[in-house]
């Protein structure tokens, strides 16, 4: 077999799943954000694709297979041509022709459903495909975690109502729940933004990691769990009250949250003594990147408590993209440190805490100087209200209110939607409703990160020696090793023919030339869970059986090893 | 199931798989060149893949996975960025990083190598993987034939001798042998040219068919057979004897060979009558694309009974290609239809008929004229030979000597190479010898088109109703067909999954709506051998089964169905 393990920590890796996947030889890098899946990897690879086409096929999914490399049209008429910005691997055939390495497939197998189907009687429809997608990542990290080429199931439901989509999103959730529990992936179902893909519902499902790149909240109390992306703000009840009028104080040398909360409680400005930074309100000038047109500006309100989540925002502006503005050189009209809402020309989103009726202390678009009681829907009118204030561990539970949320971190190893009839619409699909009249299908479309839940499963199940597989997505069912010169080999050897005769896989380990010890460790690096080892005994009869997982370890007579094996 | 029959011939299929794989359902178009697998055809698709795998196992290949999209540099070491030209897919990423959709991988097979091995102990070593390769076709055509995206297994051996790599080539030919008798593929193994690979060695694996793209020639008599461009031109034996001194000849109007040997024998040039087109030497001006460089004018000389091969100077030339020139108005210098090879100032290169001491009838460069006695070796030198003439049925056998080559049409399905060691020298692959002295290996690369091979089966395997499977092949092993609405559907269903739980692969067509000829006519189309029909006599409790193949029906009792399937 070719395998090469590692001693040393591979500098290239940053988390645990990385480091011990390219340490066990189970994969190798060949790109930035490409790996190579050596045979060791493969095999797991391999399982975890039987495992989720298995689970595929028991929910009526048929398979089939599209190709990766696709003509642009489709994906102009979608929008996604342009939405997919940065991320979509374009290139030009000899020709000239706009081709692109296709992120998924909505619109294809909107055209496919359109010319392959006719009628009612067609419905509902489950299609899906185990692919290799590319996206050009930004920043491709943490090996098979964010790759800019990696294994998919993409899925896509069609159906004639609104409750058949919602039955075949069921069956999904059902499906990938079966999934990951056969994964032994642990793991959290939260509430999701759609984001380019257009839509209505979404979950994410989490592999729950420290390594994570997906942020949640999870609330203590109830069952509520999102993604911080799809976090909504409670909106505050306001008592409606008369406020003073709006008063421009003179508040030197306060560009900060902090300077002008101290100031405030040192001037005692409108008599208060109390102000605190949930008092104020911060305006941030960001400029939103929409693709295939020109860049804009915006400015975004919230509490002066809070910082602004550019994630959340992102995904709030999807498909739009967002930076920090700091070129106030050019736009002397925006006072940087002393920005107000009212009298502001540009396009102004608010948190929904900034409710109508909320007063603020905010600035007062002019150098040194803040306001109070500026009074939200009177000084001021928002265009729109945004979620892109951070969320904090503790903020109250938007779902029962009386809970508070928790944040933690997770693998993004599953996604499903419900797209509704975006990709029918653009894509004109009709068939023949059981009334003779048209019908529109609705779509629901739904991913497993097939190539990244390998990652996921090494990210939960390892320790300090090495990984440590779940037996239904082991390389082998069984590792024996031949340790000594004594005959240990062709027992070794006619033991593991005997296990894999018997229909078990097995990993021998037949290295001639290395020590007892290294080929223990590289046993407990790989992390098949059953070891047996044809050793030192081997004189009196006997075989040693471990188990990788408890550390258990007990001599067995070599002519019970097959019988334990197979118990 | 999504599976929707055609009844008209579609307009874009040109030959006889891939009409009727796009007739039954099997694969649709997706892209200029790409097809989607519909579910009837990825099971195929999956069936030919198991067995490929499972034939690369049984002689020791190692499964691995590599990225298709790579970045240039490997490609740059070994010449294969430039020499590949327009048939590589290149594209820049949002770094500007130049990447390519690999061809083939020889390279990262390589640097995989290098890396990962240290010892003549790690030897021999076969690794193969299975993957979807991108290759922009000038021209895609005939569906799954000739396509710009598709599946393929490629392997890849490493050697540390010439023996082992003739060991390991032929251990692939020989799996190559058995996948193919396997998949039902009557084929011919023909010396081949290698091409842009480099290396020695090379034979292909044709699958006889008239629509095949690849000619090659094989011996009435002895077992030789050959690639049209791999096809070795005898030397003739030439007497030595003196020529009479080059004469030229006034030949009005002969810008022919025809006109020219009509000409000659009625001026009876030099006192003969009997010239014919094989006494002329004829001179054909290309120009050859060099990739990556300047393009160049080429003259080349073939006997005038015969035409040049483009096919064939591509071949020898490669991995430069050659088009025919015809600016002759910026090249005074070449007179069009009176060229000859004496006093050329461009490169000139003949067929190994031109022989030295042979004599020719041929252009004088002059206007109008032609000259005879023109010696090769006395009167020109051509700067070497070159295989450019056409091949033709009824040459002598360039093995045996005796027979004569027939020309037939194939599909090519495999390739078997001996590579040498022009990558691993490129990438200084060493490892430790058993004698302590570094050693280089020596690679071999082996490739199955995997959906090409459905094609080829599909050629091979129909008739004018339809498809007709090898069982191995086969997306089902019984075609069930409920005929009928008085309590077929029931019965069939019953069939069916006593079948499925006998662990044969059922296709059951319990559509509803549609007539029993519709369904029987579909059957045939999609080509399952074995079909029950539970029709007509369902009510005196038979139903009928029938062999696609051999067009023999029965008729059985329902309750024998199972016993008769599974005997």
């Amino acid at each position: 077999m070719l395998l090469r393990t590692l001693r040393e920590e591979p500098a290239e890796a940053e988390v645990p799943s990385h480091r011990l996947l390219l340490r066990a030889g189970y994969i190798r890098r060949a790109a930035p954000g490409g790996y190579t899946w050596l045979p060791l990897g493969k095999l797991v690879l391999d399982r975890i694709t039987a495992i989720v086409r298995a689970e595929m096929t028991a929910i009526g999914g048929q398979e089939v297979s599209f190709p990766a490399l696709l003509p642009r049209e489709p994906y102009d008429v979608s929008g996604r041509w342009t939405d997919y910005g940065d991320d979509l691997f374009t290139l030009k055939d000899r020709r000239g022709a706009e081709l692109l390495l296709a992120p998924t497939h909505e619109e294809m197998f909107a055209l496919l459903v359109r010319d392959m189907t006719s009628s009612y009687r067609d419905f509902p429809l489950i299609l899906f495909q185990v692919q290799t997608k590319f996206r050009d990542e930004a920043r491709p990290r943490a090996g098979l975690l964010r790759g800019r080429e990696f294994l998919m199931k993409d899925a896509y439901s069609f159906d004639l109502s609104d409750a058949g989509l919602a039955d075949s999103y069921a069956r999904h959730r059902e499906a990938y729940q079966r999934i990951f529990a056969r994964l032994g992936l642990s793991h959290t179902i939260v509430a999701a933004m759609s984001g380019a893909m257009g839509g209505s519902a979404s979950e994410e499902f989490l592999a729950l990691a420290d390594v994570g790149e997906d942020t949640f909240v999870a609330c203590t109390t109830c069952d509520y769990a999102a993604n911080t992306e799809a976090v909504v703000t409670p909106v505050p009840a306001v008592a409606q009250r008369e406020h003073p009028p709006l008063t421009v104080h003179d508040t030197p040398a306060t560009p900060t949250i902090t300077a002008l909360v101290e100031l405030a409680n040192e001037q005692a400005l409108d008599g208060r003594t109390d102000w605190s930074a949930a008092d104020t309100l911060k305006n941030v000038v960001v400029t939103v990147h929409h693709p295939g047109r020109e860049d804009s500006l915006l400015v975004v309100g919230v509490p002066g408590d809070r910082e602004v989540d550019l994630k959340r925002l992102d995904a709030a502006l999807s498909p739009a993209t967002v930076t920090l503005f700091d070129d106030f050189a050019a736009r002397p009209d925006l006072v940087r440190g002393y920005l107000g809402p009212q009298g502001l020309a540009l396009r102004y989103l608010a948190d929904p805490r900034v409710a109508p009726g909320t007063a603020w202390l905010t600035g007062a678009n002019q150098p040194g100087k803040h306001a109070t009681s500026v009074v939200a829907g009177r000084d001021f009118t928002p265009d729109g209200t945004v979620e892109a204030a951070e969320v904090r561990a503790g903020d109250p539970c938007p779902a029962c209110g009386s809970g508070e949320l928790a944040v933690r971190r997770g693998i993004e190893i599953g996604h499903i939607f419900q797209l509704g009839r975006r990709y029918t619409e653009a894509f004109a699909v009709d068939v023949l409703g059981a009334d003779g009249k048209p019908v529109r299908p609705t779509m629901g479309s739904y991913g497993v990160g097939v190539s990244r839940a390998v990652a996921a499963v090494a990210e939960q199940h390892h320790d300090e020696r090495g990984l440590l597989w779940p037996d239904e997505v082991a390389p082998a069912d069984v590792h024996v090793v031949a340790a000594g010169k004594d005959g240990q080999l062709g027992t070794a050897e006619a033991l593991s023919a005997e296990l894999v005769s018997r229909g078990l896989r097995v990993l021998l380990d037949d290295r001639q030339q290395l020590s007892a010890g290294v080929k223990f460790t590289d046993a407990e690096l790989i992390g098949v869970r059953r070891i047996v080892v044809v050793g030192r005994r081997l004189a009196e009869g006997y075989a040693e059986i471990r188990d990788r997982r408890t550390g258990e370890r007990h001599d067995v007579p070599v002519t019970d090893v097959v019988r334990v094996m197979t118990e």
